[in-house]
């Protein structure tokens, strides 16, 4: 039993419950009994006063605590009003999912999603000073549960958004998988005339650390403002709140499970950099489209289910492999170890495979840098067996891209197009050398 | 065709050919053509010389290239003579394979597995000086062929040179599947008298920026000098020759294909770094032995190959994890995405898997950070399901592990072991906030 635990029990309140704390001191605080995350210390009680700010409370400190009538609905409010202000970019917002669009429930301690994406400007009422904000709802799914068909829905809902003429689209996206929908978004919408700016968090915006309100205001300000186009994820680039990146969104990956700068461009920098007074910084332009309203986008929305991607270990089961055969997969991306090495006693049924008609890819669970199949004998008798080595593609772009070839040109297409750099997922510059850390 | 091509066949020489070249300063070189790697210039013919070193002729001085006949296979060596000195502490190298010990082909311009232990003593002589060097070879094979029993038959020898009682036992293996094997012997040999090390190279021991050298040396010094014990990956800490990290078993993994400083320790720095004139730094001491030869280490070598590691992915197939059914597989490491998520459409077959006696266990495929399924209300069904979450041991480690209960404790310790801390591979400490780049 915590420390909080016992004082609760002590006196017979609950996390949710509306209360009226004494202090030591003689002072009175209200409001209600926040749950302990895994953030917060053994000795602090949370409290989330009637202004919606959070307070910890030295347990030490507590004289009494008594349950209290909350105050009324209005009360617990901000007050809010939906303003347009002339002459500002329009931006539309679409509601996925994920922690961004989360509040605590403050029963279970957990958080759920429940905030809608008109909730999102409440919470934020300052974004409406930087774009005019519309907004719509499409799903409301934590990100691990998407699926391809749900990056088709996804795709198109954005390319509606620029055929109705917004100036900037952004997708509230969980973080689990943000760098799988960016890759998806990169293939369905090439040479978009606007940004396509996927963001979420880490933390839900009614936490105290929550990284929300900076990565969605860059990311308002980026999609109403920045004069480039296409599609990227905007999320913190530290653990301040004083920098923001902006990924491309075929390179880049949630490479921590909690910290608010998770996500890093891999081989390359971010596109550009967002400081805390919006001041943007673009650290490259190759392969970047301007920001243009009468350029048409190719627009190829479908993803096909009939992609898989396996991670290679040591000692594999070759069975495991065999298994997509009969789920009609038409092309596996195998992520193997270094160079993209295979084990010898894989050979059998990579070539069993290849004979049945799947497609089979192969990167590097390295995560930076290519493969080369061409540096090694033992690289070379893939090549022989028939893999196709993908460069510096990220194992989840290469996924993603190849369900996206098998939705919209099919099978046939596959060994041409999935070496092909189509949307900066493979990079034929050398690393940019200060992006990894030593 | 590339200009070193249009040269050689101008000359009608080729790739291993010995000749002699006339520049247009008049000066004569002599020595073996050696193959276009992926790092040589365009305009640079790479020349072995005689003493074995290789250099670089700029094309345009070329005058002419001849045929020529080799020296002897002696003058083709530095001289090479075995010593020992007196009082210098006693290292055994075991080979396993790898780079370290391979050589370019020089018909194919790939790299083969060719050098044995004895040989690499021959090219680096130098760390004669720093330890009484004993080798051994175990086995030849490139790092991505290694199986369980591979692990195994490695543990053992190891455990060979501890009894014989040498103060440190290296272990020359490839770069692929380095971190797995530091790994496996971090569980299978714990408490340790002496340090056993890993050590491999990016690049074999002839090519110009080989990085065999400076591990190698490192390596050997630590082995026969350092203050601690246990198991380590020593490798280049940065892309210069200056700085070598020394890597805790478990805790280690290479995130980069091709750099010299592939390898990184995650969520906490190295145990300790040496630089290029072999001071050691020690970083940290928790959880570490000292170096003491009376010290009886646990040893527990047997790996079983009914343990199975999937990454999941976005619409994942759930056949691919029902695979597993009928193979035998009592442990199941799920890399999910973030803090530990799956999609809901896994969930029945998950399910399934526990009903039939698979043990299931969650990491996180964003290699940094811990899994924690309490967060969301979609991580607490997949506690309600069975599956048990595993801190912030890293995917590869977590297979090790459950092969190595597997084939030493049996499946009924499963539950309790794997998510307990045993050789450092769950640290409770906050990560190490300097060690990740953004």
């Amino acid at each position: 039993m915590s420390l909080i635990d016992i004082i609760l029990s002590k006196y017979k309140v609950d996390i949710g419950d509306y209360v009226k704390i004494r202090l030591s001191d003689g002072s009175i605080i209200k409001g209600l009994i926040m749950p302990k995350h895994i953030y917060s210390k053994e000795d602090i009680l949370v409290i989330k006063l009637d202004n919606g700010y959070n307070i910890g409370i030295k347990v030490s400190r507590i004289e009494d605590i008594k349950k209290d009538v909350p105050p009324t609905y209005e009360g617990l409010h901000i007050e809010f009003e939906r303003r347009y202000i002339q002459g500002l970019p329009r931006v539309l917002l679409l509601g996925v999912g994920g922690t961004i669009l989360s509040r605590v429930d403050y029963r279970t301690g957990g958080v759920k999603s429940a905030v809608s994406a008109e909730e999102i400007i409440e919470i934020l009422p300052e974004i409406q000073d930087i774009a005019e904000i519309h907004t719509r709802v499409i799903m409301n799914k934590y990100s691990e549960h998407l699926t391809p068909s749900d990056w088709s829905k996804i795709a198109n809902e954005v390319y509606r958004g620029i055929r109705e003429g917004y100036d900037g689209v952004i997708v509230l996206h969980g973080t689990d998988t943000l760098g799988y929908t960016a890759a998806a978004l990169s293939f369905a919408i090439q040479k978009s005339p606007i940004p396509i700016i996927l963001v979420g968090s880490q933390r839900s915006s009614d936490r105290p650390s929550s990284d929300a309100a900076l990565n969605l205001i860059s990311a308002v300000y980026i999609a109403g403002h920045a004069p480039f186009a296409g599609v990227y994820v905007v999320m913190h680039a530290s653990s301040s709140d004083n920098k923001i990146a902006v990924h491309l969104g075929t390179r880049v990956r949630k490479n921590h499970t909690s910290r608010r700068d998770a996500f890093q461009s891999i081989d390359i920098l971010p596109v550009a950099y967002v400081d805390e007074n919006l001041n943007i910084k673009i650290n490259y332009t190759d392969g970047i489209y301007k920001r243009d309203k009468n350029r048409s986008p190719d627009f190829h929305p479908k993803f096909s289910r009939n992609a898989a991607l396996i991670k290679f270990y040591p000692g594999m089961h070759p069975e495991i492999l065999k298994s997509i055969l009969g789920l009609n997969i038409k092309a596996l991306v195998i992520e193997g170890t270094g160079l993209g090495h295979l084990g010898e006693h894989l050979f059998e049924v990579l070539e069993t495979l290849i004979r049945e008609g799947v497609h089979v890819f192969v990167t590097s669970q390295c995560i930076w840098g290519r493969v080369n199949l061409n540096v090694y004998d033992t690289g070379r008798i893939l090549l022989k067996i028939g893999l196709i080595p993908l460069g510096n593609m990220l194992s989840e772009t290469a996924y993603v891209k190849a369900s996206w070839i098998l939705g919209n040109f099919g099978e046939d297409e596959l060994p041409t197009l999935m070496p092909t750099n189509i949307a900066g997922e493979i990079t034929s510059r050398s690393p940019v050398k200060d992006l990894r850390c030593i």
